[in-house]
């Protein structure tokens, strides 16, 4: 009898996944990454709740739950000490290496321009040369920014290999190598990543890997506790890159996490707080001048506080227009990149990394010519007033990091406007850009050569195999055309107090919105970087601007981003479509197949073959001989039962739960980042394929179900609201035993002392079904 | 065969209301309100989803889809505008109310002391009274903070009349009289509450009962549309009261609302950033002089950036102190206030109207009696050395609102430190003990009175009939704890550059802290009151000590209160308990009454009158004769049904649903804050009874089912998560027709050409069960 149900199962063998256009399942292998990890599969979020997992959590005792409580709040502690310390290592290997660069060409350049423009440019191809080897040998994840892949692995996509240590590693070396290289773009993107994989490290328990590993902290199994982690990893990244804590927690919120609980929000604003402090203190450490060239510098703090206090009302118009434009060139910018990465993805990455570390190399080539180059055929200006204008130094002394860079000038007394910008560290020259009292400083002729040159070669430096930010070079952009508005707005409004600083703060605002669509998060983060409160009411009509004008054509960079790379974000909406379809229509095409409660090994093992399904149902005799389906088992779990063939058994019925202690329940938690087992992988003997298998213990009993004729849409919420995996579509049922209301569910706890409330995983949990079925050996 | 259905019905009438205990019900009606709102319903949040309504919607053209999102956007800017406004009319009232009161009682004193204590009585005991007196006759919804009451409706939970025009209206009134009459509460709560009913009433298109109601505004027919425009009101009074507009956006997340989307972010955010701007233009306005005495003061910004720069880690320790003070003090408050409010709702407000009056009236007279007459008592000070502390003005010139008040005092060249913070409007009170580079201002014996007397008076006043709010006085409070801390400080750690303003500071935000549990919201706004961005990590310590201390002892201020007035709030976790318990043993007490798809009319009415379940499944027999829960239908809707008459008819058998367009949707829509009809308001003739109503158009097809088995901590995380009231528990399932997985949900939409997401209730779903009724005919 057995055996006829499983020919009927697999006789209606599911087909969900030859539906879907065979394209999707090639574009996942898309990802950058070693052939290994092909085809992977998404997490499963919801919390492993088969029996014997139970039973080995309900041996726990309370001491286990506080020693668990205590490690989650160790955890982000430690989650903030090691971001807020690589961020301070990355940013003072980048300033010490950029100063050193531009300290050498500098002093060159004194006697041949020619000699420093070789130093300059093999200087920063070595640089680059190192990052791009760094990740292509030995991190490929750690290529980009890394955010569209944490936001997928948050949603419930796991991209392989994206939270390993090897990409720790990666990414910290690489984005010293590709920032201090001078290429076109930022190290706060890959800051996050950063936060991200030293989290799901530390929520793994280390790397297996590199014998880091520790029993002890391995006790976060559910995918949530390691999701929370991750979250607070990346709050702790935004937190450090931009020493923002109220921005890390915003961004961790609006833009990276899923499923928000407002419990956890308490915890990675702890995670936030400690960065801020871990980088204050080193900063101060730094400040007795044990840092080399990273002082002033550094971190970006945009201090405009001697900036325009107050704004009129018919400054409004200029402001929305920097919005318009923000919105116009942000939704340009993720447009571009979104070809050239489609066509990069397509052409150029498939022909090995030969090709992507020389494209690299020749890129970091173009970027050193144009900085170098282009200032030089610029005519300088002189320097302003120094009556005038207090206060400011020009040309600035040699050796230092200022404004009014002195650079291939006729006279001692000039500047050049364009190397001001251009021959500078970014951070330098943002804060330039942002300077307030210093009037005419730029003419609109080197802005706009900057404004074309720098966003082409974001552009086209965007997507190559380097760890990259697009923070910096969009506020570079941004505040680039800002500035030229200021600019308008100086010479057309006369009378006005008006800062072409603040108007090059605002640009910068308006392009991030443009191009990342975030809005509270930020202008928390632009009013923190800045530390100027009273600009935040201008920020903020300049974001919803900029948003609504970028939503008009595409979507945001991240989301671009990660639909050109496969992972299958949910939208926290419904499409429309799914109004008029019902559960049943969307499965419709689907053969389910399912297993009885005892089942041949050999026949698993046919059905794990013949198809990819994650998740099978059960089903099983009730008492009067009807079918019932008793729960859900994840392939992932019978994989782990046939490699362990512990629970093989020869009689073909039920067996006796209370015995089920022997699995070690760690062995159902899948490994983080990494594809997990194959069926292939396992082998099993001619005997061992006619033993049984008893799922009862194994199986998720209580799945959650829709009835069939529920519009897809509120599967949809279903689904999304909860972060499943798998929903039951069931036939209407034929009764209702009782209805579930808010009075339900507010009773007092009656005898139940217990007023602590946990994770769901570390409980036990009754459930009568299953104690039925005992009952009935 | 009918009859013999609904006979079974009857007889198996659920008894789930019975099961609590009748305090439960009894204390529902202690709610403050008109005696014909007692034993209000919870609102409904699952969205109108019969056949009927759809059938409506769906007429609805594209261009209707335009004007609602239109609307959307307008009523967002019209909360702004109006909030800003309301904000700008309360604090340009009490600031001139106060100004006139210190006037006169300054220039009369000059004379004589015990004439000006009486005229400071009486005009402090006139404004009181005006202010008890709006809210104890017309407005009783009015009395107290409101957030308790709006984040319950924001849960799910309606307390009557609490959104209704004349609740606004004695906000408004009542808070200027409290305020301005000097009580020992804040404005800011009510500034939240009148938001919250500022975009309810917009919401529902005006109030009908003023006939300020139009039928263009009134689209937001579903009650989450209404919710997130309460929502957008909820930030917006954050934002004015603190002229914190990210703070403002940031407290509607963490602190009220329930189910957060975060394309309502964006929203509230817009909403939040229109606060900003009319404030700040109504500010400037009054610069010129127009606005009396509301100039420098009025909203609260105190501006510390003359204070502490920078910190060592040596005072991290008595900022520690500080934290586990605020800890202590608001854990205190919190159970002081809930045992007073508690005792004044069983013995005092029960015996009318006259006793809450005479209550108000004499705290008002302790208030006045001691912040003239302890002043009185204390010795004067001299003033600090002009030329040791330049920008000192001391004493105050008279006339002005500053610091070093001279009351009382032998010489001129003194002041009285008392008086400086007692006497004295509490916005200049916190100022002057948040103010910077005055060393020893305060005595510690001035300091400790000032606490014990304040802390004393704010714990008596709470919860009176006025409208009130606790961040004034909480800020008071603390910042006078923190001076102390800070004194000490100065005293024991002499060489460093401490400032006992910013102790102030972080005393106030420990001890809101303590008492509310918000973190991130309460640390912007501290951030945003005080224009400091500095602090921000100190803050966010002292914040992290003092919530976890208060959470050792007790909930959260808001929430002690919520559960007082009886309302029950669904907290985002279950309980532990629930993880033991299954949906099956949650609902075993009950007994479901289920109606048939054609049910007589005169069995409605009974199985109405015989219980009081809002909602019912409905039973039909299949085609093979088996029986089929076809939906649910809501006790709101069968009153509509039989009120209207106009679907009664004489067969027993299911109508044709293709005529079913006769109702206008509007009439299911339950009007907000109030209790809806009643069986017995609904008046049917003998002949009536005995006719049939068909129920399928008019039940919802297919509302969320669990199996009986699962465990109840799941079933809550559905229940909390998708915001639902209703929850059919069925038994397991006998097969599984289709499993939904993510790829099922992320397919590209075929021939759906529509890409425009709108809101559930615009659009019209298909139904194949109805569609396949509908065939049977």
């Amino acid at each position: 009898m057995l055996s006829n149900h499983l020919q009927n199962g697999i006789e209606t063998a599911r087909l969900v996944w030859s539906r879907l256009p065979s394209s999707e399942e090639g574009e996942r292998t898309e990802i950058e990454l070693p052939s290994h990890s092909r085809g992977a599969e998404s997490l499963d979020y919801e919390v492993i709740e088969n029996y014997a997992y139970r039973e080995a959590q309900a041996q726990r005792g309370k001491l286990w739950v506080s020693y668990y409580v205590v490690l989650k709040w160790l955890f982000s502690l430690i989650i903030g000490i090691g971001t807020g310390l690589a961020a301070v290592f990355i940013n003072l290997a980048v300033e010490n290496f950029s100063g050193w660069k531009y300290a050498a060409t500098f002093s060159i350049i004194q006697h041949s321009y020619f000699v420093g423009f070789l130093v300059y440019i093999l200087f920063n191809l070595g640089l680059v040369f190192s990052s791009v080897y760094i990740v292509t040998k030995f991190a490929p994840a750690a290529a980009g920014s890394g955010i569209p892949e944490i936001k997928g692995y948050l949603n419930g996509v796991d991209t392989p290999g994206i939270l390993l240590f090897r990409t720790l590693i990666g990414k910290v070396f690489g984005s010293i190598g590709s920032v201090g290289g001078g290429l076109a773009l930022g190290k706060e993107g890959p800051l996050v990543h950063t936060g991200a994989c030293i989290a799901s490290l530390l929520g793994q328990g280390g790397s297996k890997r590199y014998h880091l590993s520790s029993k002890w902290v391995r006790v976060f199994e559910s995918d949530r506790d390691r999701r929370d982690l991750v979250t607070c990893g990346c709050a702790a990244g935004v937190a450090a890159a931009f020493r923002a804590p109220v921005g890390g927690v915003l961004f961790a919120l609006e833009e990276v996490t899923s499923w928000w609980r407002s419990q956890l929000m308490w915890r990675v604003f702890f995670t936030s707080a400690v960065v801020a402090v871990v980088v204050r203190s080193a900063m101060n450490w730094c400040k007795s001048g044990k840092c080399g060239h990273f002082g002033s510098g550094g971190f970006i703090i945009w201090d405009i506080s001697g900036g325009q206090e107050d704004y009129s009302f018919q400054e409004l118009l200029p402001m929305a227009i920097i919005g318009v434009i923000g919105g116009l060139l942000g939704a340009l910018f993720n447009q571009l990149t979104l070809f050239i990465t489609s066509w990069r993805r397509k052409y150029l990455h498939k022909k090995g990394n030969r090709i992507k570390i020389l494209e690299v190399c020749i890129i970091s080539l173009v970027t050193s010519v144009i900085s170098f180059g282009l200032p030089l055929l610029r005519r300088c200006s002189a320097c302003p007033d120094s009556e005038m204008s207090p206060g400011i130094e020009c040309p600035r002394p040699p050796g230092t990091d200022g404004n009014f860079v002195n650079f291939y000038c006729a006279k001692d007394s000039e500047y050049n406007d364009l190397a001001t910008i251009f021959f500078n560290t970014q951070d330098d020259a943002i804060r330039n850009l942002f300077s307030a009292k210093t009037f005419h400083e730029y003419s609109a002729q080197s802005l706009v050569i900057f404004l074309v040159m720098f966003y082409s070669l974001a552009v086209v430096t965007f997507g190559t195999a380097v760890p990259a930010g697009q923070f910096v070079p969009g506020i570079m952009i941004g505040s680039t055309y800002g500035r030229l508005v200021g600019m308008l707005v100086v010479k057309f409004y006369r009378k006005l107090n008006v800062e072409e600083g603040t108007y090059a703060l605002l640009g910068a605002a308006s392009f991030l919105g443009g191009s990342m669509r975030m809005t509270v998060s930020l202008c928390v983060i632009m009013v923190e970087i800045t530390n100027n409160l009273k600009l935040l009411p201008l920020i903020m009509l300049v974001l919803l601007i900029s948003k609504a004008v970028g939503d008009f054509f595409n979507k945001g960079l991240y989301e671009e981003q990660a639909q050109l790379r496969g992972i299958p974000l949910l939208e926290s909406r419904p499409k429309l479509y799914m109004r008029n379809m019902t559960a049943k229509e969307a499965s419709k095409n689907q053969k389910v197949v399912s297993f009885p409660r005892v089942v041949k090994v050999g026949n698993i093992v046919s059905v794990l073959r013949s198809n990819k399904h994650n998740g099978y149902p059960v089903v099983d005799q009730g008492q009067n001989g009807e079918t019932l389906v008793i729960g859900l088992i994840l392939r992932s779990h019978l994989l782990v039962l046939l490699q362990s063939k512990m629970d093989f058994q020869n009689s073909p019925f039920p067996c006796d739960m209370r015995g089920i202690n022997r699995h070690n329940f760690s062995d159902f938690v899948k490994p983080v980042s990494s594809k997990g087992m194959s069926i292939e992988e396992i082998h099993l003997t001619e005997d061992e394929l006619e033993l049984y298998l008893d799922l009862a213990p194994f199986l998720n009993p209580s799945p959650y179900i829709v009835p069939e004729d529920m519009s897809l849409a509120k599967v949809y919420n279903l689904f999304r609201q909860l972060g499943l995996r798998h929903i039951f579509v069931v036939p209407r049922p034929s009764r209702v035993i009782g209805l579930i209301t808010r009075k339900d569910l507010l009773l007092e706890e009656r005898d139940h002392s217990a007023t602590t409330e946990l994770q769901s995983t570390s409980v036990r949990s009754q459930h009568p079904l299953l104690d039925s079925l005992l009952n009935q050996e």
